[in-house]
């Protein structure tokens, strides 16, 4: 394949995986699907399966590769999943090792990658119907359960969004078409009622007092598995770092019916 | 629980699990969602749930039960699959045994059901607007193949539908509101562009001439999984009965936002 023929996801990728970019995936190849990357052996990879199906809403599998295959055969079939992240956090008995730039070296013939929406997948899409996407958006803990499955348990984590009310409409319409990414919202309004925990973001840096003319929006998050995973202290579990996704062939508008 | 509370959809199952209702369920509990039901050992679950989710068209998993538990804990918590269904078939190695009124005898502790949504389920909102359901409908194999895991591998199996080309464009809209239950159509016009066998229909009976004013519309369907899991030839294999369907507790217009 010459340079002209490669996809912008395939190019982001390939500097990637060359070192030449080591920063965070936001930005990077828009209108291209970027997944939470979960990784484990597959003796725990049925019920992380049947956790994800179980809280669908928070946890949509795009792919899931053969063991010991590195290859996301639909999604992005000439990337290498050990070494195209920018950055991968490694987990060792559900304590965190230092942060890796690839995994080649501990990748396994018994290791599961499981690829998960994310919703910075329709912000493209929530930017071109005009609801801004850059600013005012939080990553928090809820009080609400998830469904849990084997060893796999734990709180649901949302995005929430401060929205005008008419913008709330409008992303409540978009998001919706995106019903395996997460889909439509699970909550609008007062936080408390989800007991979103404001005081603790794990994203977005603090939230201050939300303005009159705005509206909290919440939909369900990728990283709820992510934490689920990483509370179940497998022996091995390997995710990208925060902010630094795994970017797909996948056209984001795609997505709308796949 | 007395009578007066029960919902239609329990009354319905109470009946069958009496023995007071032994035919098909089409028509039965109007409005709840019925589910195909796929049980097999928990050493097949897991690629049999991957091959769901690299076909998820045709295969959308509403709920999977943990090993042994015959309770859908999430669709009809007071259920059991092992009565509730009025007719079922069980395959040894891949060879179709005397069809069963229940499966009590048989159950193991290591059971795994996978209760997967059905074409029927958006029946009723097809009629409401407007679209003829009754009849004009087949079961037919193609010749796409669909995405492998593990032993799990077949054609893809659709559903067609003779509609006029404005009540297919109706369906198209109506039926993309389900997308955990087929969604929109996979293809629309000529059947020999899938390779659709109308010479030799799974159900439905024979196909006639197709009159000039209609249109073939087609959906992945959900007997392509029963019919990877039958070829499989696993050890044990049990699904409802061909008409005689799993019927939940879930409002089907739910189905829309799960």
């Amino acid at each position: 394949m010459n340079a002209e023929a490669l996809l912008e996801s395939q190019r982001v990728r390939r500097e990637i995986r060359e070192g030449r970019i080591t920063g965070t995936s936001r930005g990077m190849a828009p209108g291209f699907v970027q997944c939470n990357l979960a990784i484990m052996p597959k003796a725990f990879a049925f019920d992380f399966m049947l956790y994800c199906q179980r809280n669908q809403k928070a946890c949509p599998v795009l792919e899931v590769t053969d063991p010991g295959d590195p290859v996301p055969r639909k999604l992005a079939p000439n990337a290498d999943l050990r070494t195209d992240c920018a950055r991968y956090s490694v987990f060792v008995d559900g304590e965190r090792q230092e942060d890796r730039l690839d995994v080649r070296d501990i990748w396994r013939d018994d290791l599961v990658a499981f690829l998960i929406g994310s919703g910075i997948t329709f912000d493209a899409a929530l930017e071109r119907a005009g609801v801004p996407t850059d600013r005012n958006r939080w990553v928090l803990r809820t009080n609400r359960p998830t469904e849990p499955a084997g060893p796999f348990r734990g709180d649901l984590i949302v995005t929430m969004r401060w929205l005008t009310p008419q913008q709330a409409i409008v992303a409540a319409q978009v998001s919706s078409r995106f019903p395996f990414n997460h889909g439509a919202p699970i909550h609008i309004g007062n936080p408390a009622d989800i007991g979103a925990d404001l005081k603790n973001p794990m994203f977005g840096g603090p939230v201050p007092d939300m303005p009159r003319d705005q509206t909290a929006v919440f939909w369900a998050c990728g990283v709820t598995p992510q934490s689920a995973a990483e509370a179940a202290r497998l022996p091995l579990f390997i995710v990208h770092a925060a902010a630094h996704s795994f970017i797909t062939d996948l056209p984001a508008d795609h997505l709308m019916n796949v």
